[in-house]
């Protein structure tokens, strides 16, 4: 029985392991979960995971959540998958734990809070306060500044890497997010981290042409947001 | 040379390692870095973890932050740890690292939130929302709901086992923080949930004598922050 992956491809680290699994060649079955349908609260899915979140894996009798972990799973349980994703080497592999830890309370914290207090709570006419958006904004500037200077000092991909690991799925997949900002909104926060902008291309191309088709999802969600949001005249400034 | 920690007791993810490297007999040298000074910005731990957070590990030439990702590190360096700290079982291993993961937007951000916000932000002055308290206190409940019924059901210990692993302690540690709150505070978060309460406890015993002196310095603060909070007419009922 092939692998099942529960997954809503709006949802940042569902991209990450779809893409994944698709680069790599795993047998696998995608089951949508759809969150703007609050599907991960069906009583269906909390069987699967009682947390309620995207992704979530099945593989035979084991339930698996959280992206990293399922990730990790992944490339041991899967003999095929090229050890660059996930080395045994001791520190290589310590580094790659590093990152993937960071990555939850800095540069998830700041990408997710601004996307989501910018405009997908605007757009569902929640009321969006000001200091949470500055200091998901602050936070994400950090993580980039860390992401430039630190992690990506080494080599192309993070933690000193010739090839990429599932580092650098996970968080490419979390800055795509910012793609449902305005083109102008997102040059300016990225625009100056040029080490950045270069690893998202070398992400892109390594795991092509995977990525784009992952990210389909994501590009028309961007168009459909834009037109709403010239329909809200609150929100046009942000175009 | 010895492995050196550099960590803050008052942290709760330093206290994590320094216990576990005490329970293991780990030969470790701790360096205190204060984090009530600041000293986590100096140009000196600078170069020792440029995130500017405690703890970080140096083992040879090798450094290296976050907490989860140097308990894995030490289990899989040091040939003396038991293997139930870090089963190598793919499937006891894939379990460890969802709850670990979990911990970071859950139980970490309620509680580390909820402490920082009703008590050292108040004490140092700092105006502190209550939507933001709330919000911590909620993410905490709603995390050692959980705990309760999902990651404690299978065992005495997380994700179904019957010794501690390194989730047991990085968890245990953090809800520890609640210490600074007062018993009454604590009583009533914790009361309800009599397996996580249970849980503690086996945890404490499982690490024994090493737990209660590694978190003398938080029982200590817990009586300073109350004797200055007795100074302080609108904190008084927190008391």
């Amino acid at each position: 029985m092939a692998l099942k992956v529960y997954a809503d491809r709006m949802s940042q680290p569902s991209r990450a392991v779809i893409l994944f699994c698709k680069v790599n060649g795993i047998d696998f079955e995608e089951i949508l979960v759809d969150i703007f349908k609050n599907e991960q609260f069906s009583p269906e899915y909390k069987a699967i995971n009682p947390m309620h979140q995207v992704p979530a894996i099945v593989d035979g009798r084991f339930k698996l959540s959280e992206s990293h972990a399922i990730l990790i799973y992944i490339c041991c349980a899967f003999p095929g998958v090229a050890s660059h994703w996930y080395p045994g080497d001791l520190i290589k592999r310590a580094k790659i734990h590093s990152v993937l830890d960071w990555h939850h309370a800095n540069l998830r914290r700041g990408s997710a809070g601004l996307v989501f207090n910018t405009l997908l709570a605007q757009l569902d006419g929640h009321h969006s306060y000001p200091q949470v958006v500055n200091q998901a904004e602050g936070i994400l500037l950090k993580s980039l500044s860390m992401l430039e200077k630190f992690w990506l000092k080494d080599g192309r991909f993070l933690v000193g890497g010739s090839q990429p690991s599932i580092a650098d799925i996970s968080l490419v997949c979390e800055i795509m997010q910012l793609e449902l900002l305005s083109e102008k909104e997102r040059d300016r926060i990225l625009g100056p981290f040029k080490k950045v902008v270069q690893w998202i291309e070398d992400t892109k191309i390594a795991t092509a042409p995977h990525f784009d088709e992952v990210h389909g999802v994501l590009f028309n969600a961007q168009k459909r947001f834009r037109e709403r949001m010239k329909t809200k005249p609150e929100l046009k400034a942000k175009l």
